[in-house]
């Protein structure tokens, strides 16, 4: 098997990454270690930054996204028993931001990669990069059994942080930056409609709390609990009541609560692996970065990366433009920094770190009736939300 | 001996307002522990807040500090080897600070005082308030052997951090909140014209540097050294080496060097006391607070509190506004506070506080990163380096 560029990973940045270049006749294979289904099943972020929407409309994949996404033109902080609204749109000049699950970006992407006729590998077994340092790098990987061997010109890593790909680069040529909060999100996904057209993130004496949605008639909602808190000392009645109390009063009286069709505790974690290349290997999202979940800049990041990568590949294919190869890691770099600065920023201010009341927690409200009291400071939330421009290569 | 407000303390805050107070024909005494010319002989801050200018001038002080003041438009934050001017009067709509050393300040408010024939007992000893809970409290102090007491409406704890006023007050009436950071600032005063006709606030791997000034003949250097440090360990031609390396390189070769006329070591703290009030006691400036000096807040905030007593003292004694009283405290914390977190946050960011190039030091590189290439996070440096607004008693 050959191809110019070998993707690992069949989540939403490998796809959108494979669409990209497939519209671009640049061809690739992706490789995915589990079944489409399992792929599908995984429940994660749903809040897209403009310029991820914009990447899935040059993608192609824009149609269910128009139809059945929310755009969402502000987010409220709730404290102190009050809510205060972040107005994105007033505060950006016109930016906003799309409620649509990953899970629903996921499908759509498959279904056109489907219709492109891109081809992917699912469940592809022990999926190995070699000879990434020459100029003939190939993946090997398991399949029915029998071991297959993809030559290409690149590999992009796509396959998140548990991933082989960062696996693959020598420990010595990578520096890695890690926090790990201790406390984690407990999630419930339930079919009754959101509490508030908005998101609501919630700041409270027992700790974070956060009003999400899928759709009109499916709600998502977190609340903060110790890292090793187990999911069956839940039951929905539990978190529903914990959740009120985290709420201001007048979110909590409109809370509709109903039974939950999926519950699992997230842990935080803020993590960069630098450089994001390796010969001709380039790492995309999760493989190289994780931020905690405040400020919903995962999925967002990811694109940003696939956005630096395809264009990178652009500009290699169609007018051999090898010497830009060195900018990637640096040029993807400057944004997550800022966006690991700006989730690690919500997630401080938001969330309980101590049970006493001292310095840092008056920090914490001191950051809070600032920047919601200053139109500067609302800037500063606001631009960092509908995510900050996307960094050019050269 | 008998008065309406009884202040403890002759530093700029004490005096600027006893003057305030006299000009609206509120008698006042004012005691200190010290002599005139110890309270001249402390080197301070040197930044006023345009607030504190136009308190300045309410109290009829202004006419030297408009000839030789250096009004400055704007500050550098200098990091890898690179400046960035913050234009505070572009980006606040005309707002800007005045250098101006606090000893100048001292000196002018001391004559004014003098010329309105204020009364200030220097070298008072022993200086205790009594009754505070009471309608009648009164302060006793020691002068040439004698014990005399004032008796007064209420009193001004205008006598810093280490003064009798906080701890006048019951243990279990008070909260603390308190850091203290890992680290110092070596300063060094002398007769050389300043680097930069503005402030450099400098982050660099090796720790933090300010160029500062006290007029254009006369500047004033720091650096971030260990807490422990000994000024004597530091020979001048050791403090102008030590600085330059800390300096882009632009900077370091305009450095007019010469002998030190002042050299010391002040710690970093930050401390708030709540409340600021306790029955008829009112706690100024550093009795009931400390900023590190990052940002220059010390002496403005002191200025802010001036500001909400001064003008609660008039409400009380021309409008019989006694009902007031009780929003004194949080009149002034909502202000502190933020000040508070703005010198703490310039503090974090700007200081070396691990050898290791760990995540923390990348969120600093990210928010310097972030804050200087956006116009909100310009303006969010800008608007708290001028001062935020006075907060209003009602």
């Amino acid at each position: 098997m050959k191809t110019q560029v070998a993707i690992i990973g069949a989540g939403p940045s490998g796809l959108l990454l494979g669409q990209l270049l497939q519209r671009q006749g640049i061809d690739n294979v992706i490789l995915e270690r589990r079944s489409g289904e399992y792929v599908l099943s995984r429940i994660r972020a749903g809040v897209l930054e403009q310029g991820m929407v914009d990447l899935l409309r040059e993608a192609g994949v824009d149609e269910r996204m128009d139809k059945e996404g929310l755009p969402h033109d502000g987010f409220a902080l709730a404290f102190d028993n009050r809510r205060v609204r972040v107005d994105l749109k007033g505060l950006t000049g016109g930016k906003s931001v799309m409620i649509y699950g990953q899970t629903e970006v996921t499908r759509d992407l498959m279904k056109a990669r489907e219709a492109a006729g891109g081809k992917t590998v699912y469940e592809a077994d022990n999926v190995q990069p070699h000879d990434l340092e020459t100029k003939s790098p190939y993946v090997t990987f398991e399949k029915d059994g029998e071991t297959v061997s993809l030559a290409c010109d690149y590999v992009a890593g796509c396959d998140g942080f548990h991933g082989i790909s960062r696996q693959s680069i020598p420990a010595d040529r990578l520096k890695t930056f890690e926090r790990v909060y201790p406390f984690g999100w407990l999630g419930i996904l339930c079919d009754t409609p959101p509490v508030s057209d908005e998101l609501i993130y919630g700041r409270h004496e027992r700790g974070f709390s956060l009003c999400s949605m899928r759709s009109q008639t499916r709600s998502r909602y977190y609340i903060q609990v110790p890292s090793d808190e187990k999911v069956e000392d839940w039951s929905d009645e539990r978190f529903w009541e914990e959740l009120k109390r985290r709420l201001p009063d007048d979110v909590a009286a409109n809370l509709v609560t109903g039974p939950s069709i999926e519950k699992s505790v997230a842990p935080l974690r803020s993590f960069v692996a630098e450089p994001m290349q390796y010969g001709r290997l380039f790492l995309v999202g999760d493989a190289a970065h994780i931020v905690p979940p405040t400020g919903a800049k995962g999925l967002n990041l990811a694109a940003s990366d696939v956005n630096t990568l395809y264009r990178l590949m652009v500009k290699v294919y169609h007018e051999g433009r090898t010497d830009l190869i060195p900018r990637y890691s640096q040029t993807c770099l400057k944004r997550i920094w800022k966006a690991e600065r700006f989730s690690w920023w919500m997630t401080s201010i938001l969330h309980k770190f101590s049970d006493e009341e001292d310095f840092s927690t008056r920090m914490q409200q001191a950051e809070l009736d600032y920047y919601t009291s200053s139109e500067a400071g609302l800037k500063v939330i606001a631009e960092n939300y509908v995510g900050l421009p996307y960094e050019s290569l050269e």
